[in-house]
């Protein structure tokens, strides 16, 4: 076991990318400021006639998840926490009470225990709640009416600058109507939008207003897919710092949430160093603490002390629950014959406290007072898959789809509540059983968000999971599913370190980025058009500029063509000097561009020559 | 420049895989023995009324590619080469003379260079060629209806023996019943139906009658879904001692053919050390080759160069030529807007050399001609997509399909003279495009097997490419196609080295696994259920030795909980000895046994009172 340390400021990952500068675009409606990343790119060379030209590229904008840590105007002290971008938007709605005590026992009992001083957080505030029957959350908001700063700031997020853009008409063409057609309608993400999807349920923006850190983003299937990824310790394994720093990690390279599934000693702890630096959504799954509460035994669990859990989180800032809530009594015997029977944590704790007293699930017979906790805070639901198929062969089976279906009507519950929900969902699925669960999902959940894990689309690959589940990912993220849970090379294996996190992080932006392209956002299009001219121009820089891993791409290339002279030749280690079929493409087009202007040119000459006359001596 | 170096026996990778064993299936029609690998698998520990039970599990046969090099009964001399498998069963056919000479000008050029010799496989032998009037390929044997000892192997081959665990019904029931149920009928290959695949153009055997050291293998979308690995030197890096160890190392963990892709200098003395110990078919692009002996220039290639460059490598063994004759003068204007113009090499010598000579491609002008040799050596056909898109902006248009369509007149052409043909497809395709590849490829060229690129899904991921094409890989392979060319992380970036090679293999047999399984191979599933048993009753070695890469599975489990015991432990990292969920379930699964087993022993015993007469006391 190792010893927990808090974290030091030097071990945490900052710094802008390569080319990379952070920029923030101004709200309309209000006094916001929505950060973004924009990669600048080098011009086009050509040749017309013989004569070198430079043909300047626009800027690509890149959605950022990385917060303060890439933008060298702000002191990151972790010890102090990150700038807590929303408190005034929270404060400006005037429906929270600051409170002058935690309402958690638990929370107390560890502030009062001078034994963790050494592990605290120095900086605790104290919690806000919304004020004696208000409701605080943004779906509560929506269907009031009110477009809140979170949903402007996300439609501005989302649009990437895409808007501006198009306003250019000859740069859209030259650069995205290659493959939009330069006459295709691009939506455009309006802030009303947003406010509809949420106030339909179609769309959630985990927002809680103890998570004043949080940059708003939102979940959504007609909005970019986004990927959660999963850090943590647990009893056997890493410390408080490294978790803070995975944290940080994770969001640098394009985490949009971030689950803190902790399970070792100081959960309460390493979650508030975790909270005060994170800058997107955090969420967990508050049975496991609850569970660390009883000392493992799950039939010891009661619903005072989950009660108590949820309020101790909330009060920390958790932006959503998992709550496994439909792992019915009446289903757990449904699993009885599968390969794999229960895989998830929380379904087989929920699991064996069912059949240990014989009785429904306390989080179903309680969901309503949850609801009443969670709308206090702005906590979203994300109603967990208990009953997910741990392999290939129990994919889709009547446990897996009884869960669903009772999934879909907590989701009417909360709704009841102006609760926002999302729906967790597998696993492991064959390619052929992928669609079904969306269909099912949109059917029976009423179009609420879809949150899935992977699925692998196969068991047979240890070690590699990370891509078995990528492709399942892709897939029903172009179906439509909203977020992709990530999933690590040490899946079934062990616990990720910073490259595993890397890795799993890099595979679902993949993931979710190849949707996006396949449902049509421009944005999307845009970068890969971007990054293949560069590609296509010998920019070798722009090329590695606007992947999602410039390290990595410019160390792959140095290793066979280490010199600075060949990131600008023209040719690479494919081909070698002599041919390469990107030059006599090249080639070809200036051959068939000079033919064209040579033509243009001639008939040019001979209407003046007509114009004029036609007199050869003049 | 490096130095070209011969291949030393002793870099070359051989040994068997852990806790496997090499076995060979005796055929029944012919006298062949078939290879595969069978894993051993460990019992299941269980208890029933607290008595510890070991109940055997099955061992799980896999289709093997490695060739005699993890045979350990095998001596291997790279030198003189592997068996030769297949020669005496080439001969017994009677059709093929053994040539004195060769018959490439350049091949004998090659040999009369003393300059040369330290860099020659020192047996190289005299080539066979078809009779006069003979025509020695499969697809004419199999329209004859000969079943050949190649097509009875490859049954034998594909069923890895679920045959006869399916004779076990209570075997079958027990592993593989979950998934299809115990009464679904399993499809079993036989020799007849491969012959008819054949047959009908659907699948393809590349079968060179020079490279006799192949173990006959199969191409269409109603066997298992195959993956091709590509290797190569180029004129900036690497020897031929490394691209032999490529070779045999893709084999090794699951290349089913191999390219080779060499552009450098003694690519004809690299490819005979290559396909003298390649257990695989060998590819190449003849036009590669070509270009190097007109110095790069491709308006300097002529019919005849290329001829004699076919004829030098049928006469070396190689199995299938990618022939780019499909790019025509009209196609090439159609490129000049893309945004990435023409990406493959092949395509654009080809594009060069129309568009200087105003002339069309002398591929398809020649293209009976080109048949005359291909035949006479059985040497497949893969028309090459010279006009594939290199973006994701670039995919579905007029070029790429309207070069589709020529190649299903070409294969027609090619069957004309009994030649096998498989169809090379793209490339960059975003997900939602992908389907139409599929489709039209049947329609257009008569379901001749498909055998595509990927295609990569999002262009923004270098250093991840075969991440990004795995996605691609696994739903097209899904949709049919035929074979996945496999692509490494260095794609787009650089030449791949050993890692790169095996990155890149692994990713595409995940794909192509994955594939299998939503179509339904019932031995792929067995091998996914019996991994996942292994995973859920912590057989961890039999996790580890079952999945597609055993080193990587266990050093991965390793880093967290490296000691021997924890191998055997019931509680893996991610949860700690505490608690975890697989625990739990087992915990519940025994509980309700236990139940079921007590409520039956009542019930007996209730009977059994009762047919005693009913009487307490008795």
């Amino acid at each position: 076991m190792k010893k927990d340390t808090i974290p030091q400021s030097g071990i945490i990952s900052t710094g802008v990318y390569p080319s990379s500068k952070k920029i923030y675009v101004q709200g309309k409606l209000h006094n916001i400021r929505v950060a973004m990343r924009e990669v600048s790119v080098s011009p086009t060379k050509t040749k017309s006639f013989g004569i070198e030209e430079l043909i300047p590229n626009p800027p690509v904008t890149i959605y950022d998840t990385s917060g303060p840590f890439t933008d060298p105007t702000i002191d990151i002290d972790i010890t102090k926490g990150i700038p807590r971008l929303r408190e005034q938007w929270i404060k400006d709605r005037n429906d929270v009470d600051e409170l002058n005590d935690f309402t958690s026992h638990y929370s107390n009992e560890r502030l009062e225990d001078n034994k963790l001083d050494e592990l605290r957080f120095e900086h605790i505030r104290k919690p806000y709640r919304a004020k004696q029957g208000c409701n605080v959350t943004q779906l509560h908001y929506a269907r009031k009416g009110i477009i809140t700063p979170e949903m402007e700031y996300i439609a501005i997020r989302e649009n990437q600058r895409i808007d501006e853009l198009m306003n250019d008409s000859d740069l859209w063409k030259q650069h995205a109507g290659h493959s939009f057609g330069a006459n295709t309608p691009v939506k455009v993400i309006t802030p009303e939008f947003v406010r509809d999807e949420i106030a339909k349920g179609r769309a959630i923006i985990p927002a809680n207003i103890n998570h004043p850190e949080s940059e708003p983003m939102i979940i959504g299937r007609n909005f970019l897919v986004k990927i959660n990824t999963n850090i943590g310790n647990s009893a056997v394994t890493s410390s408080i710092e490294e978790e803070v720093e995975k944290a940080v990690w994770s969001c640098r390279w394009g985490g949009d949430t971030l689950m803190d599934l902790s399970t070792g000693k100081n959960i309460h702890e390493t979650r508030e160093w975790i909270i005060r630096n994170c800058p997107v959504p955090v969420g967990t799954v508050p049975i496991y603490q609850a569970l660390e509460k009883v000392n493992g035994k799950a039939e010891d669990l009661t619903w005072e002390i989950f009660r108590d859990t949820l309020i101790e989180q909330a009060e920390q800032g958790v932006d959503y629950f998992t709550i496994h809530a439909g792992v019915l009594l009446r289903y757990v015997p449904l699993t009885a014959k599968r390969v794999t029977g229960i895989v998830s944590r929380g379904g087989s704790i929920m699991a064996k406290w069912c059949l240990s007293h014989h009785k429904e699930n306390f989080l179903y017979t309680h969901f309503e007072d949850i609801c009443e906790i969670m709308k206090a805070y702005d906590v979203s639901f994300s109603l967990g898959d208990g009953l997910r198929p741990g392999c290939i062969a129990d994919a889709n089976d009547a446990a897996q789809f009884g869960e669903l279906e009772t999934l879909g009507e907590l989701t009417k519950i909360a709704w009841k509540h102006d609760i926002q929900v999302m729906i967790e969902g597998p696993g492991h699925v064959p390619m052929h059983l992928i669609k079904e669960n969306m269909e099912k999902q949109l059917e029976w959940c009423d179009e609420a968000p879809f949150y899935t894990l992977g699925p692998l689309t196969t068991d047979i690959a240890p070690g590699y999971d990370h891509i078995t589940s990528a492709i399942g990912a892709a897939m029903i993220g172009w179906y439509g599913t909203a977020m992709l849970c990530y999933v690590t090379p040490k899946e079934h294996l062990g616990l990720p370190d910073k490259k595993d996190v890397k890795d799993g992080v890099i595979a679902y932006k993949i993931a979710a980025h190849a949707a996006d392209l396949a449902k049509g956002h421009p944005g999307a299009q845009f970068r890969d058009n971007s990054l293949s001219k560069a590609r296509f121009e010998f920019r070798w820089e722009d090329q590695f500029n606007l992947s999602l891993d410039p390290e990595t791409a410019r160390s792959y290339h140095d290793e066979t063509l280490p010199s600075d002279g060949a990131k600008v030749a023209h040719f690479c280690s494919m081909c070698g000097p002599h041919f390469c079929s990107m030059k006599i493409t090249q080639d070809i087009r200036e051959y068939s561009q000079n033919e064209e202007a040579l033509q243009k040119a001639m008939e040019d000459k001979s209407k003046e020559f007509v114009e004029a006359g036609g007199e050869i001596y003049s």
